[in-house]
């Protein structure tokens, strides 16, 4: 049987990502893997787990197995209206709903939002999982500027002023793939852009918590906090798998949120969800944090060392203060995608940047490299082997 | 600010639902509701679930909390494989999707393949979630004639002739709304029509398990393999909270699925995933079951006499021998809708079965009953002031 002609017009832009392919070499044996972007199993709060899936036992009971409200669980809510009050964010009941994962808020900003055709203005480069979350609703993306200090408003200001667009989506702090974080004046510009051209923006905040020096920056949803949906993640404070996400987002959003949800998924599992609660409002997460600042901070400052001592002076990254990715960009020319298949064959794995442009031909001599997986030792080992291979290509 | 213009034009398709209006009555206090569609939470093996947690954390630790693949935990694919396997269906692991949920599985459905505009024929009755499913991708619904055997084939036959269809949805054993299964001489004839006109079918069966009587029938899905989407979930036998579903489908179809699901959740809830494997490998289904039939039959058998002894002779219903419900027509012209409010006066709540049909105005005079969630005695007098209820309206 020929199942090709049952396809929907909109699997055209679903289709299989080159980056599949990429992280499919990642399981080779013997391979060191920088490709990745998943936090580290060690990172998640396994001595109390036991103790957590007690407690939701003998708490909730049968109510943890039950059906439940499409919004999401009312004590998990509860909890993060005081874990976003701690970050300046004022939350009601009403205006938080819990997605499966932030993948499952991106699909569901988007499946309400765009229309076909429709233009929405993401950062060159952005993060891939908005991309194919956004995609099956056939948007067109606008690219806006961006330098080692995130998003360059001007250019979002040019956008404003000539484009009809449904949101902005920006990824403001340790962006997924470069790391960068906005600094506050930019945001200021950017609540007050949003406000003034009367434009929606959303906030995607899943490494906030990862700094490891510096101080916080205040969200662009207290700022702007009508025209801002901000989503977080439980997925690098807790745990991935049990794919807990939450959107903060003005009443009637969310009213739509729900509608869109009650189709795709009916609610999130509520047992992960009673987990979830549980960790948040037992104090859990405060103390569980710095384990994992602890874990990630070394990791990160063992790549930025190796990256100065190995990394030819053509080459420049980043220098985030948390997070979970640094950012290498080569010299104007520079083909990351054979430095990719060199370094592989000595068993050292990247993404090559150009997988983050919403645009073809961007990005070629950019690279994005994750720390979280991996030991020091073997981050210094996979640099010294990235910078041999690079000196080769270049 | 006003957040209307910022819509995706396919939320006019997901409007706010009437039957949540219906349902926000049964919470009131002292409501007796027989209008949820939702197992009884004594029917959860509680008494196992401490074993399951603790046996899953030992066997995968922190696996069970990462990111995993988004076909599904390769146990619980292969212990579906096995469990399917003596259904007389037989599976690869490539031919097996983990789903958030049956309803999960229907937005996939939905989203890879129906385009604006599309027609898919639908049993009138049919699921109502599957319509919230498909919604927001715009298809125009075909209703296919029933009767108490289900759907009527020569129905299904003159939709093939006469129309370009993307596929057929069909819930063939205890149908959510009605409780009608179809018996295998028409599940023949459908087999034989959808291969002889090259069609494809998606058979959602989330009820088959609860049988409490006679024999089990095949799945559509095992007479014409190739042209059968298979659906199941363990919403019923398991915990509907955990959003655990299975798609069976052919591989080429099965990859738009997966890449579909990848920007939709990422994947299903592994630490949820791996606790049905353990249920299901471990032999634990098997031996529950027995018990959640033990407390649905005689839930059913008391709502059969009620409905016998104290209902109107006008009226007629459904006798399935298993699923979580029964449909009743009352004579044409009878106004459901009426008795409904004057039932809920005297604290007992139904669906209106008008909610169930893809088309305005039809089976105004038809009401779905649910008797998993209420025990015999307070059925019986359910069903007592129901027939008062309907005598004053007739």
């Amino acid at each position: 049987m020929d199942y090709k002609p049952f396809l929907a017009s909109r699997t055209s832009r679903m289709d299989a990502s080159a980056i599949r392919e990429i992280l499919k070499v990642v399981s080779k044996p013997g391979m060191i893997s920088l490709a990745g972007g998943i936090p580290a199993p060690e990172s998640f709060p396994m001595s109390i787990m036991q103790d957590l899936t007690n407690q939701v036992l003998k708490k909730y009971g049968s109510t943890a197995f039950q059906y439940d409200l499409t919004e999401g669980f009312q004590p998990l809510r509860q909890a993060l209206i005081n874990h976003l009050e701690n970050k300046g964010l004022l939350a009601t009941q009403n205006e938080i709903l819990i997605s499966s994962g932030s993948q499952g808020g991106l699909d569901a900003l988007g499946k309400i939002l765009i229309s076909k055709g429709d233009k929405i203005a993401v950062e060159a480069p952005t993060y891939l999982g908005a991309i194919q979350a956004f995609n099956p609703y056939e948007p067109e993306y606008l690219q806006m500027e961006t330098d080692s200090n995130g998003l360059i408003p001007e250019s979002l200001e040019q956008i404003l002023q000539s484009e009809q667009i449904k949101f902005v989506y920006l990824v403001p702090t340790f962006q997924n793939p470069t790391g960068r974080t906005i600094p506050l004046a930019r945001r200021q510009r950017i609540a007050e852009l949003i406000c003034r051209y009367d434009a929606l923006l959303i906030e995607d905040d899943p490494y906030g918590d990862l700094r490891y020096q510096g101080d916080a920056v205040p969200s662009i949803k207290s700022l702007a906090p009508e025209h801002v949906v901000y989503m977080g993640t439980l997925s690098k404070t807790f745990a991935p798998g049990l794919r807990i996400g939450y959107i903060l987002a003005p009443e009637l959003i969310q009213h739509w949120l729900v509608l869109c949800k009650q189709g795709v998924d009916l609610h999130t599992s509520t047992f992960n969800q009673a987990l979830a609660a549980e960790y948040l409002s037992g104090g859990y997460l405060q103390a569980h944090l710095p384990n994992i600042i602890r874990l990630y901070k070394p990791r990160q400052e063992a790549m930025l060392n190796a990256l100065d001592q190995h990394f030819p002076s053509e080459f420049s990254w980043s220098r985030p203060e948390g997070g979970m990715f640094l950012w290498v960009e080569g010299p104007r020319g520079f083909d990351m995608e054979k430095l990719y298949q060199k370094a592989v064959q000595q068993n050292v794995a990247f993404v090559p940047g150009r997988f983050f442009y919403s645009q073809e031909n961007e990005g070629l001599e950019t690279m994005r490299l994750n720390f979280t997986m991996t030991d020091e030792q073997t981050i210094e080992k996979a640099i010294k082997i990235l910078a041999e291979v690079t000196r080769k290509v270049l």
